[in-house]
């Protein structure tokens, strides 16, 4: 499950998101594959150039409603910063799935009173919880192109790196003056940087937890079900959007009432049943398909190995913490769903590269392209450099790949006191500068969430969590090749290359115990009270967390120049790229997910994974009964258990099906998509939810790198389950009634 | 996989089988449920009862073939004394499993030729290698009804003991009777002692290896797919019966020729399909679906808890022992895939009885039974006492249960040196007395089987084994509870059951090292010579494994004494509640697997295992692509990578599938198997051998307590799939043109 923990926090990508390297690279890549099966997260504009196709697949529908991003069903389809949503009721209801709202359950827990375990039903209004701190809904009201305002006249002579100022600087004034109306504005590049859009959103501040079942339901199977079928996942919860009296995208105030959007969906008491065509509107986050092969392959031999070590060990590090202390358990419990997340879904791509031959696969796709360069002078001549240049430039970031990625981990490491350090000390150093000069990052118009972060992570902060990862981080810093050393950290720690490890491990230890005792950033207030203070005045603290992070800004600041070096090399050279590909194939192609909106649309249909073996397309509460045991993850709530002997007593509900004679669970359809559009909306072609998108399968989600047209399965939990679950287990009927319009 | 390991070694029950316990008890229990789906594995005469049912599957052949031991296709089918196996050629070529080879394989391999691991190939009958002493051919040629030369005029009055002693009596007497015309004859008892059996038997002592494929194909998948599906094991081999010039069935001679047998099976080519109807005729070992509750209930919460615990250990030991010494690997192979297929299997029933509430259902099955006796007091008057004296019986079973199965592990391991001992020893103790008076283990008809398994006990034979497997036996010894203590071993060991583990340990050590370097056993020509020696001259040679077993002699008698005297009470009891079953039930039943040949039939059919999981009916060459890695057990041989390679480019073969367009590996059916009926004949119902049964399915193992007729299933290797791999595989066209009748 959990699409949404591999995609990246933001609502979608802001031009470092943009500019970061691996999507700098993302191209149109068709070659030989024609458009098949149900390949493709489109653009919502994309969607009535497919009508011939939808219409094949029996859809009776108007495809231009989708394009529509003000109209029904769009206008209900929102993103909640990392994850789907979409609006249910006239008053702001909003579903997603039960493992997009851990932060809100999370923030509102106590060790008393886990909400992450018990689950949540406000029975009122009243009763509904503030998520929390930076906790968003995203409402993309606007497309439109703007390749011309980015790329045009821009000077071929510019140096790489003057280039990327430069595309910077254009994205900022687009940015800055598509905001003067109120709206969150982004801009996006799609095929490798030979296109441009900015996307409108509205901001909604106020998001309020108002329903999620219990762990032994919306977390059913856990770990050992995760990315696997079949499944009998409860995976769906619900919040609420609010605004000011007044209708405005304002922060948490208690005054604040629902907000009524123009669209929301009507939840489907029939679900979806084998056969059906079905869409899915959501932000899916980050595919690499159309990515040069040397790019993947330095992902499945480094990037995705490394992924799955260091995963595996930091999730053993973190439970067994968990099981000393029931705090920390809570503080780090969002953190250790997210690596066990990862570390599968990283062996589940690593598996299809290699045992299924998907690298080996995406080799001969590039040899294609090579040979149709070589193959005729002109293109030879247009196109016969890009490549090589490209690899150049994959090479040379691997050159100091280990340290780069020990230093992002050491100070960038999300959710510790040394990332809060560093946020604290490079705003101070960016807030100085006039907006147009800042850091994207650190522009005004990001200025309340970075504020909102640092409060928000008071919930997960843990100074015993800190120690043991940054000690594991630090015994990977040790072990640096002499090339790739991290020359103050051997200082300040007193490493080399030739200590034991033995002497290594005691030294960190000391350092470590300077570290976290010698800084006050475990204070909600000192981080939020820095974010004011000047780089003198965070210097004069004495804060050791501070000096570490000056200590080492230098470094990072070389790193980021060289990044933003290489980027300005692939605004260069990816558009050509992407030329290539375009020219040597043809037909109408989706850009790889980059975190914008993008509707994708299949079958309802079951899959033989393996020789031998079918994959049936729905399960059923009887699975649920079979997989309970005692014990979670597979632990069933009593009342589950009552309802489920009730049904079978004979007790009459509209959602059981007549052809399973039992409630739907979870259901597997053919339509594309990856982490980001988890608690995507799942629609009929009526428009109407019957689902929720929630996960891949682990033997089909190294998707991501080249779609699998036959086996590929998205897992949706069917809307009957939810409705049931809310009928007859967890008696949220305030909720039902809304849902179905009778209040 | 490995039907054959859990079953017993005899061909068929002996006397001693029939009156163990738990076989004393088998009744027919046919209760509430009616004769469903597939269930049953049918005396060979109870066929043409069923014609009715065959007839609506489809049967349009003479249900009363089955019923002719010497006809065809029964005259083709024989036992391998615990296997199955038949005929295929005129010239006495016998197929059946890979893993019902392991012993002969096992006997002619050497540290540097391991055919267990590279198989083997004879491409002339000069090549082929005999088994080894004690592999057999049994072929059943006649079955009679014996029950009033048995039960007739048996004085109710006798003691339960005297009763014992006087069954055994008549079946001595009548098993001399019957073999005076050369024929093996065999006395076996049905529905709990209701109905008795006499099995007449040809007994062919000469058996030669012909082809067993590489364990990449005859075990691929090894342990890790054991009892699963998808399956794609080539378990199949062949062997061939030799017979004197003269058509006598003599033991190994140079000079012995092939058999000749009246019926073989033709092989089809057209393998088995989804929806045909197939029969497998065996010899199915045991099932214990007409046992009292608490007979499987003490199965179920302590003799398989029990065997999975040792197992597990035992396997972890042997396995370490196997990695440090090649030979020793060899001599411990056979048992450590016995081993871990009990294992399995042992888990497999445990889950299907506590998970899958098999044991709660045998519960209600008694409840019912008790409720029909209470409701009538006739029927009370009858049988009221039956199920609380036979519950007595078992409960006073279990009082020594520990002790009485650490003292047959320590006096009779198998394959042990302290089970050579004892074999000797009690051999000298029977051997003075008259025949009809020796324990029938002993008699006269059962010494040269007693010689040759002494003689190929030295393939399996080995201190170290026996060094670590006793040092695990007798930990368990020294922590006997007090009520439970074998006097002798505290003494000779020096145990108590106040000591410490760590003393515990040292005495063990410190006897073991006497006890195995102290005895000469481990010699062969020293075992076979011992086979004529008198008790007195065993005793002079100061032999520490015969003193160990002289001094535990008597304790183990008088195991055996009240084992006697329970199975006299058996005799008494067991008819009552058989008949109390009967007259509660109706209707043809099946009696419990008892090791005598049986005729099951169902469907090729697929099967949802859980919910929304569909087991597909066959597999193919792709799944075994699928599934190929380089190491064991999923390593595939170059020739079948090369094999499955032109078939891919195009090489025609007879044996492709057309609508699989693969050519079929392995297949599901309904039918009612358990271990023994491994190797067993699949046919069609034009009698043609279609593919071999070689397992259950993990998830419905349990049926051998209760038959699910929904989810069970047996796995079959397709006779697809042992032709193309003889034809394209392992150039086995010697025997492909012998079973197809061109030579």
């Amino acid at each position: 499950m959990n699409h949404q923990r591999s995609s990246p926090k933001r609502p979608m990508p802001s031009l470092r998101a943009a500019s970061a390297f691996i999507c700098v690279l993302c191209v149109l890549f068709a070659t030989a594959r024609p458009v098949t099966a149900d390949e493709g997260m489109w653009m919502p504009q994309q969607i009535p150039a497919l009508t011939s196709k939808l219409k094949s697949m029996g859809f009776a529908g108007d495809p231009s409603a989708f394009a529509d991003l003000t109209g029904d069903p769009m206008g209900a389809i929102v993103s909640l910063g990392g994850g789907s949503a979409s609006f249910v009721s006239p008053a702001g209801l909003i579903v997603t799935n039960h493992h997009c709202v851990q932060g809100a359950l999370q923030y509102n827990s106590t060790p008393d009173r886990n909400l992450m375990e018990q689950g949540f039903l406000a029975k009122t209004r009243a009763e509904e919880l503030w998520n929390g701190p930076g906790s968003r809904v995203f409402v993309t009201v606007s497309v439109r192109e703007v390749t011309a305002d980015i790329l045009g006249k821009l000077d071929p002579g510019l140096s790489d790196r003057a280039r990327f100022d430069a595309v910077e600087k254009r994205v900022k004034e687009l940015t800055a003056a598509g905001e003067q109306g109120g709206l969150r504005c982004t801009i996006a590049s799609f095929f490798e940087g030979m296109k441009w859009f900015e996307f409108g959103q509205m901001e909604i501040q106020d998001v309020r937890l108002v329903y999620a079942p219990p762990a032994g339901i919306g977390n059913f199977g856990g770990e050992v079900d995760n990315w696997q079928w079949p499944r009998h996942t409860g995976d769906f919860a619900f919040y609420r959007a609010y605004v000011s009296p007044a209708g405005k995208a304002v922060g948490y105030a208690k005054e604040n009432v629902p907000y009524k959007p123009k669209h929301w969906l009507r939840v489907s008491p029939k679900g979806a049943n084998p056969g059906d065509l079905v869409f899915v509107a959501g932000y899916p986050g980050r595919t690499a398909r159309l990515t040069p092969y040397s790019e993947v392959k330095q992902t499945v031999e480094w990037g995705l190995p490394r992924t799955v070590e260091r995963n595996t060990d930091q999730i053993a590090i973190l439970e067994k913490l968990s099981q000393e202390d029931k705090e920390t358990a809570i503080r780090v419990s969002t953190r250790l769903r997210g690596l066990n997340n990862s570390l599968t879904k990283s062996k589940g791509v690593l598996n299809g590269m290699i045992q299924g031959g998907l690298l080996a696969a995406r080799k001969a796709q590039e040899q294609s392209l090579l040979a149709w360069i070589d193959a005729n002078p002109k293109h030879k001549a247009d196109y016969g450099d890009v490549l090589p240049a490209l690899n150049a430039l994959i090479t040379d970031r691997a050159r100091t790949r280990e340290r780069d990625s020990l230093l992002a981990e050491i100070c960038g490491g999300k959710g510790s006191v040394m990332g809060a350090a560093q946020t604290v000390y490079r705003f101070s150093i960016e807030r100085p500068k006039s907006d147009a000069d800042r850091d994207p990052a650190f522009q005004q118009r990001n200025w309340s969430r970075i504020r909102e972060a640092q409060d928000r992570l008071q919930r997960s902060l843990d100074v015993k969590a800190d120690r043991v990862l940054m000690k594991y981080s630090l015994a990977a810093v040790a072990k640096l090749p002499a090339s790739q050393r991290i020359d103050i950290l051997d200082k300040e720690i007193g490493l080399s290359t030739e200590m034991s490890e033995a002497d290594a491990d005691k030294a960190i230890d000391a350092f470590l115990r300077k570290l976290l005792t010698g800084t006050q950033f475990y204070q909600k207030d000192v981080r939020l009270a820095c974010l004011d203070r000047s780089t003198a005045d965070l210097l004069a603290m004495n804060d050791t967390a501070i000096e570490l992070t000056a200590a080492l800004y230098p470094l990072a600041e070389e790193v980021r120049e060289k990044s933003k070096e290489r980027s300005g090399a692939g605004y260069r050279l990816g558009p050509r790229f992407a030329g290539a590909l375009l020219a040597q194939s043809g037909g109408l192609v989706a850009p790889d997910a980059n975190g914008t909106l993008r509707v994708t649309f299949g079958q309802v249909l079951g899959v033989a994974p393996r020789d031998g073996l079918w994959f049936l397309p729905q399960t059923t509460l009887q699975g649920v009964v079979e997989k309970a045991t005692s014990t979670s993850p597979f632990k069933m709530p009593e009342a589950q258990l009552s309802a489920i002997k009730a049904l079978r007593a004979g007790k009459m509900t509209p959602y059981l099906d007549p052809v399973l004679n039992d409630v739907p669970v979870n259901f597997l359809s053919t339509v594309d998509t990856t982490g980001g559009n988890s608690g995507s909306a799942t629609l009929n072609s009526k428009g109407e939810l019957v689902g929720l998108l929630f996960d891949g399968m682990f033997g089909t989600v190294a998707s991501d790198y080249l779609f699998d047209p036959v086996r590929t399965r998205s897992i949706h939990v069917d809307a009957r389950y939810l409705l049931w679950t809310m009928a007859e287990v967890d008696g949220a009927t305030n909720l039902l009634d809304e849902i179905e319009g009778r209040r």
